[in-house]
């Protein structure tokens, strides 16, 4: 199952964990999700099972297809035309209704996917990178630790090991510490973190604006990119709006979320429409970036480097988004956005490896597991390649375990 | 409940038509779907009954709000914080698992909300129109104005009435008409949906873009536009990518597209950075016309007068994102991208008559009932809120009806 999170993977996990609805039960005995168990058509079956050479296009026209699959320089692309290629449909989804009529909690106000984690899917999170291979790759790299470098001096922060002597003392000398600026306050983290969402929101919108217009300016299909790259917009809007609910940050961070955004979305457009492979790669290495912050920020609150954050309850707008229990307390938050990071890390790393032309999207139906997303900086192409095969491939037995036939 | 018909309105409506699921028939007896039954918070459900004078603000931070709302030019807004302002989570959904399982023909593969028709429906659809007052208004209806006739002039469209003379002879001198110019070949027609579609998808990414990137820039929530405004971006590229399937354009018709995408593209997200009210009213009046325009072709195919099409089997494109019954024929097609125009045009005009900054999308949980979006140009702002109010009262009474208490 784990390899099987769906997009609403938490949903049909979750699903799978609540005593399954009678009815919809037959539905999750086997541990599969709603999507996965659709019935094929046909065509789309016998496609897969051909099983020949992965070629595919993103024409519309069968004539123009077959043509351009046939043609020389076709190459082999990740994924095929078929199920569940640009993702699931919405109608297919597994309701979640006790929990929503039983948890006063949620109010239910987030309407793109969102992941939610288990306490183990937390914790699977490490700070890794991709060492950067192509000149471009390097230039990606270079930008995101310029950036790092310029961001770390506007924040004052420095990312100094305490050592074990000072954090046995008991109080630990915080003042002290933050006087010498070894630590950040609570203040000056929430700075930071303002900073960093207030920005981490645009590539995603600027990729899916740009996918959209291309797909319309060429007539083609998207591959099913577009909604992983608006779902990450919206997760990362949602973590600065949570960040918000704590600080209402000056004049000055106003000023600078404003000059920053007006600079950095009109630099990631053009850097997009030109090289898409780039842009993916640099929001890679920005995530990398964003993990080893967060991860930083859980340490200090673990070590109690942040007491005013000590049991500092979670805001109620990210108990409702990320469906924490009613009692989850800030740094679950925070691991959970770091969770988040970790897996836009992931998935633009591996996007950046795909035929950004020709390439469907491996993630738009199923999202690699947790743990994955949390310890391996992406997928090659051939990984993509494989694991989007696989899921096809489980969603074909799903549906002939599911057909008529089989169940006699 | 066709005054519930929720965002994703197509699934509980069909939800309530099938079979009803057990276990999640407690969902549906009462005919009201999934996101509908939830639970409120004590804090919202008081909130809301309190019933004061219908002030909210988008600021995240508790003091920040109420000192907004007790400001003097705080005025009334439409909706307020609190259930499904930003539309119900994709977890609150009723699942077809039966329909996705049986119909070999969906291959679900679209992942934001779009509507399901019911014949009736389809048959609400009008060409109605919004006379414009303001100058804005006028100056957005002139625009559309001027660009029909240059596109009408482009694709050597006329709106000619054929007389009843002509169309009760037998054959109908079709070649003749067409030569004259007074009707269009399918080709012609295929042409021209294909330019407007094209462009069709841009006002709503723009729109969402803008939106997405004001509530970073300001820190402050969105209030649900801007997944309305992506769906209709997403529901228009589905048009084009449903028309390509039976057209191969010719290399001077992606010149067009590619240019007017580039010119409308830039002018467009001026126009909406600028005065988001005039950008929503010209979308408003442009759909005023592509209604016009697929009003005139279903006319003209039920007359006969495009043999070509004459019992044409719909795309299969269509018949997945619209889920229609697999023996559909291509003028159901057309009728449901007609009653979608007359959504956007429905829903355009009702935003652009909303205090942009303040109030919350009144569509964002539940959209007004297909027949209302079909027949009525758009809700004024006191009618937007009222809409908003209803539905909130109705998710309420909804969630008590639900209440361990009440079912004792």
């Amino acid at each position: 199952m784990s390899a099987l999170v769906l997009r609403q993977g938490a949903l049909a996990r979750s699903t799978l964990l609540s005593r399954p609805i009678v009815g919809t039960a037959s539905l999750l005995t086997r541990g599969v999700a709603g999507p996965s168990r659709r019935a094929f058509s046909l065509s789309a079956r016998a496609r897969i099972q051909a099983d020949k050479p992965k070629q595919a296009s993103l024409a519309l026209q069968d004539g123009v297809r077959q043509r351009e699959e046939r043609s020389e320089n076709a190459g082999q692309v990740v994924g095929e035309p078929g199920k569940g290629v640009e993702g699931p449909h919405y109608q297919d989804q597994i309701p979640m209704a006790e929990n929503v009529l039983t948890d006063t909690n949620i109010t239910g106000a987030w309407t793109m996917m969102n992941p939610i984690y288990t306490e183990a899917e937390l914790d699977t999170v490490q700070v890794v990178g991709r060492p950067p291979i192509t000149v471009a790759d390097k230039a990606a790299h270079g930008t995101v630790k310029f950036l790092r470098k310029c961001f770390d001096f506007l924040t004052r922060y420095k990312a100094v090991e305490i050592p074990q002597s000072v954090l046995q003392q008991n109080p630990i000398p915080i003042a002290e510490l933050r006087a010498k600026g070894q630590l950040l306050s609570d203040q000056k983290w929430l700075f930071r973190f303002i900073l960093l969402e207030s920005i981490a929101g645009v590539p995603g919108m600027v990729g899916g604006t740009l996918r959209h217009l291309r797909s319309m300016r060429l007539l083609r299909r998207d591959g099913g990119w577009i909604h992983s790259l608006l779902e990450e917009a919206e997760n990362e809007r949602m973590h600065l709006l949570t960040f918000m609910t704590m600080a209402q940050p000056s004049i000055i961070t106003r000023g600078l979320v404003l000059a920053a955004q007006g600079v950095f979305y009109n630099a990631f457009f053009l850097t997009y429409l030109f090289s898409p492979k780039s842009a993916h790669r640099f929001v890679g290495a920005l995530e990398e970036e964003a993990v080893r912050t967060y991860t930083h920020c859980i340490e200090d609150m673990e070590a109690g480097l942040i007491p005013e954050w000590k049991d500092h309850p979670a805001p109620r707008i990210a108990i409702d988004y990320w469906r924490l229990p009613s009692d989850s307390k800030l740094i679950d938050v925070i691991r959970a956005v770091r969770a988040d990071e970790a897996t836009h890390r992931f998935v633009n790393h591996s996007l950046a490896n795909l035929d950004q032309k020709k390439d469907f999207n491996p993630f738009a139906l199923v999202e690699a597991n947790a743990e994955t997303r949390g310890a391996k900086w992406g997928f090659t192409r051939e990984e993509s390649a494989n694991f989007a095969k696989e899921q096809q491939q489980k969603l074909i037995q799903a549906a002939q375990d599911q057909s008529p036939a089989h169940q006699q």
